[in-house]
């Protein structure tokens, strides 16, 4: 059984524990500085398949069957998966858990799926209405430029605040026993201020984040060196500074214990300009390394904080401004 | 706190209560045998907007606005606005909610998301993760026109079996006091029986509305005849009647308690084919005729089975089939 505190915090009574959890990337992700610290990287980003979208379930599948795996359970164990990507209609997501025979419970949250999966998932699972779930989300490359940008042959020219988007995806299982639990949840509201650069989404989600993460310390009485590290999802260079600029004018000082999924995924000499992005950025990073930190003892409580833009080509051509939203779960590891 | 039942089937112990609804619809869908039954009938299908997709959030709004002035609430009152539609990274919702100032989870669950919707926001007020919270959907036969098929002045021929999108939004409130209320909820599996054909969503849909509505039946140990009224959200004349079929299979007969929104919503004589379809389809025939049904005691008991036929144009081009799912809540009235 949840209960609410402060303005939007969700308290998770029970805990539910996060039992397994795994990541899939694809080749330049595996070659970043995060190389070592996923479960599988590909040595072709189509893996197989005959099409990027096709590339993107399969990544998605993957990472979802060896969460699976690694919590000893089995497909069937599961009461819903609950997953999302940016492809139109989630497809990548639908087609990865097609043949599951599982519920299936489709998200869009854009880039910030992942931790709203993660949230919905515990709320669940707290509540009673499941035992063990899993949350899923994944991105690609290819499959996003040609949707969003240019076909991946026509070689446009990227503006110095574009991201990369990930060929990546996480899953993570949710309900059971393990030492790494969720023990609060957040949903963001969406927050328009007005940025219509569909190359600049850091400064679209950024204040999203920043709604987010200060209505989460402060609901729960909380600084942020509370906590062994912050991390948004995908804000890259750009939307990561102007979070720090607005909560430094509440005199929150986040950068002792602050990171970006985005920034953390390439390396500077890896073309990725701003960062990276995607459902799978934040979903492979959380699923990856920072998860392997906490079973290690090296983070014992963490915020993960996923931002998404609401946005669409079609909008984006009719000068709809791109709204921000960011979910937000915070996991703890109990013991040393 | 929620229960489990039998295979997959979620008992609400605390019976969340739905406090409001609204439904909003298109010109020809106001002029169809449900006419009168909504809350409002625009006069023109742009409702004042610059856009299709812009007309399409107006909907939806408005039908979140509404349910919750019913609702005797006001938007700050609401924890959650969980909605989604068929549009492209679901835009038509984000821009539906973006001034809400109340936390939005974005769902994709094709035609099914009202009832996905219901389901998850139904669990959430029950686990206690929220007070009140708004479920909706919205589509327009505009946007998804031009997004999925031909655009409008093309002319396009359409099929037999096509089915028309629904202009239309619904939107109900969940949590507080009521004499409706959902009493149980389900999650349905992806059903993929190798369906190809995008002018034929009910062949794709029915399968997983017979895997969710028997499964729910014999989790509850009810029959048919249990309920007042089972809907479906958008099978159409196809889907319905393979539904049918399907299940007399099984040696049950759904006819004497049985509709379909799509078959609901246009007359013989508005050339909508094999019946409507699309988000707003099933939720403004919820949200409309059926929940003024319930309220005004001719429905007691009914289960609320919204569809959805999970594809892209992409997908569709790539020779994917298409697969099924179908999520529902079974909604009581108390009282005479």
């Amino acid at each position: 059984m949840s209960k609410r505190m402060g303005k939007r915090t969700i308290v998770l009574e029970k805990k539910p524990a996060l039992t397994g959890f795994a990541s899939v990337v694809g080749q330049k992700e595996g070659e970043g500085p995060l190389a070592g610290r996923f479960d599988f990287v590909a040595d072709d980003d189509r893996l197989g398949e005959s099409s990027w979208e096709l590339a993107e379930s399969h990544l998605q599948r993957s990472a979802i069957e060896r969460a699976v795996e690694k919590s000893g359970l089995h497909l069937p164990d599961l009461d819903m998966i609950l997953a999302g990507d940016l492809l139109n209609q989630c497809i990548g997501s639908s087609i990865a858990s097609v043949e599951s025979n599982v519920p299936y419970v489709g998200l869009y949250g854009a880039c910030s799926t992942m931790a709203e999966g993660l949230a919905l998932g515990s709320c669940l699972v707290d509540g009673g209405a499941a035992r063990r779930v899993a949350a899923a989300a994944s991105s690609h490359f290819c499959s996003a430029e040609r949707q969003y940008r240019f076909p991946l042959a026509y070689g446009g020219q990227r503006t110095p605040t574009a991201q990369w988007t990930a060929t990546a995806a996480g899953a993570a299982i949710l309900g059971g026993k393990g030492n790494i639990c969720v023990t609060h949840a957040i949903f963001g509201q969406q927050v328009d201020m007005g940025v219509t650069d569909a190359n600049n989404m850091g400064a679209a989600m950024a204040p999203s984040a920043y709604d987010t993460i200060s209505t989460l310390l402060s609901d729960l009485g909380a600084e942020p060196r509370d906590f062994d590290c912050i991390v948004t999802g995908d804000l890259g260079y750009v939307g990561s500074d102007l979070l720090l600029t607005l909560l430094r004018e509440d005199n929150i000082d986040l950068s002792p214990v602050y990171s970006d999924c985005g920034n953390l995924l390439f390396g500077p000499d890896q073309d990725a300009h701003a960062g990276g992005s995607g459902c799978g950025c934040s979903a492979c990073v959380l699923c990856g390394p920072l998860l392997r930190d906490m079973q290690d003892g090296k983070i014992h409580r963490l915020i993960f904080a996923g931002t998404g833009a609401l946005m669409s080509p079609v909008s984006v051509q009719q000068g709809q401004a791109i709204a921000g939203v960011c979910h937000a779960v915070v996991l703890e590891r109990s013991g040393n």
